[in-house]
């Protein structure tokens, strides 16, 4: 029976305000958007944490504007960098924590109540356990923690009261059909009805279909980073957008709506739909749908989750459905698109395939957008990296998890080079 | 701020099966799809009471399948001839109610807790009306109930503990979204939202249009009842596909959805909508829109009043909608169709207008499908009706909503006499 990752957040959290926020991957897409959603409601956020990766000026530049008590960086020499851009402005001496400890430790500051995790890729994952361990609430754009380890995390959330709301625009539309009225969630998380079993019956996440939708496989084998680049619908970083692209994105999405609602891989569908205006559907015993729509616009799955349960002006436009193109939708081309099919056998199987399948994944899309292999070549070394994969298990901690996934990065490496 | 018309049903109720079952206007089109889905499920519902109207033949054959201890018809006549048809069945001697008094007896009957109204007309008000007196919970497809007595019924839901359940599919389409993962109407009630203001920001009721889409006013006067009732999505009974052409339907439902959801009429939107997929749609203060969609079956929205807050097999057909056409969107000619226009001014400027908009159409409709006046007379009576209405207040209770109907009838007969 479907069952939601978490908890949802306390009543006390809810009529709390302002709310004490640690943004990780404040300088990314998503975190900027935060701060532009924060910026249009003056006094309801108190940011008591801001963390980013090398991009020091930009760092430096949202300090100085949210005047949070601690910051983090990826490494000593940004560390450096980010101290020296403050001198200027001597009453503000933030903490300037340093790595995956240093991210570790804002999500988890005794002063934060909401976490916003969204700093890209596996770094991600180390600071949103963190996060849960401490029972914050999270509102987690970080794919990769549900990719990897949902499991842990599930247990994480029982065992420390942690709440987790997703900032992914599909799978933040399924909570808004699904979650979205609180409390729901208690009703959703024993939802046998009255009438027996189960009252939802699948979930459908919608994909663009990204750059190439239509194309063959041979027709893409010589793409370039560029052209992979262009996403017909939403503007976001470089990795996704290849993980778009390559339809892996959506495979990863499978994956994580089935550890946040407790779905086996069959449950959740995945449809074509160009216009990217219909984010996600959810279909009930009775064949109703409910569906969440919305110009393509992150502020609103991020302002969502930020101000739960209640609705804050994300600053995104309104939908004008009668100027907009007429909603289509489609099979998706699993011959030519093998990625989702890849995900969903991975999680079915287990034994950290889920891991190795996402290393192998950040191994190839980086080679690619250095042109050191072809587009197809990412399909390819997923693949090999799958079909070569020897463990017997699936990850029972964060150190199983890091250390598969090293092992699978290495292989991915070696199967490249004989590419 | 909106609120709903009612609290919801108890969670007592929600948990209590069999469900004891008045089926008010059985032989109608509602009626016997909500049959239908009882059939699917046997041992969920006991039949207390079944109300038909004049069609004593399929109601003395709803009646042998279901054995209620009650039935109701419209006249003695029709009582006669109901109890011959079951005298072939000596074990089975219901008793049998008659007319109006005897629709509201079985409404109110100690023995029901869940009250189906699904009677067309006015006449379907008074059985809504003693239902909710009775503090039943109260699946609502009679759009008459809330068009002329929106105000009291929220008033006696107020009082005697009566929930509405809205079976119309725009407004159940609503509900869904709104209040459909229980339990969400407490939320919803008092949805001021932890950043303030109103999280809802409006309603779009959507349209297929009807059968003359597109047409000009002069195109439509010589349209004839046979192609008026060709509606293109929905198969309905003969009055509501007329109203659909005229749109009155959808003028009538934003009258509901004020009255249901507690809005002003400038928040409930109309889109033209020619698959008639997307039922409803909501949006909220972030410009997230929520939206339910399904096959154009009633027997969903029927199924999920029955079955609330669970989900039933309805027995309708999953959406495929990869196979749908493309979902498109249209705003709505209000010069060609100004049906909705008329609703929403009536709304607002009270007096009884809605109550004499009703009464007009009804008459209006009635002597277009006897070929008496053209089609867009029914426009033009509606209009003259609104014109010359002279009462100063809204109507205070049930006896002045009836005088009132009585005098625009009266008043739109005459002017119809006069085209």
């Amino acid at each position: 029976m479907a069952r939601y990752i978490s908890k949802l957040p306390s009543a006390r959290f809810a009529e709390t305000w302002p709310r004490h926020l640690a943004l990780l991957g404040s300088t990314g897409s998503i975190g900027r958007s935060a701060l532009a959603i924060l910026e249009r409601l003056p006094g309801h956020f108190k940011v008591e944490a801001l963390a980013g990766g090398r991009n020091t000026r930009l760092l430096a530049a949202q300090a100085l504007r949210w005047r949070p008590d601690y910051l983090a960086v990826q490494d000593e020499k940004s560390a450096l960098e980010l101290k020296r851009s403050l001198e200027g402005e001597p009453s503000f001496r933030p903490e300037i924590l340093v790595g995956p400890p240093g991210y570790a430790g804002v999500a988890a500051l005794p002063e934060v109540d909401l976490v916003l995790s969204a700093q890209s890729g596996a770094a991600g994952l180390n600071a949103t356990y963190a996060a849960v361990r401490a029972g914050k609430v999270v509102a987690l754009a970080n794919k990769e923690s549900l990719v990897l380890a949902g499991e842990l995390i599930r247990k994480e959330c029982g065992r420390n009261g942690a709440s987790i709301l997703p900032v992914d625009s599909e799978h933040n539309a399924v909570f808004q059909c699904l979650l979205g009225s609180p409390p729901a969630a208690e009703q959703f998380a024993g939802s046998a009805g009255p009438v027996g079993g189960e009252s939802l019956k699948r979930i459908i996440l919608t994909a663009s279909g990204g750059p190439f939708r239509g194309w063959t496989a041979e027709a893409m084998s010589g793409v370039t980073p560029e052209e992979a680049l262009a996403h017909p619908t939403w503007s976001m970083g470089a990795k996704i957008s290849i993980d778009s692209a390559t339809m892996m994105n959506k495979g990863m999405e499978i994956v994580e709506a089935c550890h946040l609602y407790g779905l086996p891989a069959a449950d959740v569908e995945v449809l074509i739909h160009p216009q990217s205006i219909i984010h996600a559907l959810v279909e009930f015993k009775d064949s109703s749908r409910l569906a969440q729509l919305g110009v393509p616009d992150m502020r609103i799955p991020i302002s969502c989750c930020l101000g739960w349960p209640g609705r804050m002006d994300s600053g995104a436009a309104e939908l004008d459905l009668a100027a907009a193109p007429a909603l289509s939708f489609f099979r998706p081309d699993e011959q030519n698109f093998p990625a989702p099919v890849y995900w969903r056998a991975a999680l079915e199987e287990g034994k950290g395939l889920t891991v190795a399948l996402n290393a192998a994944n950040e191994v190839a899309v980086d080679l690619f957008l250095r042109k050191e292999i072809g587009f197809m070549d990412i399909i390819r070394l997923a693949r090999l990296t799958l079909d070569n994969w020897r463990e017997s298990s699936d990850p029972d901690n964060m150190e199983d998890v890091l250390c598969m996934d090293a092992k699978a990065r290495a292989a991915a490496t070696e199967y490249a080079a004989r590419l």
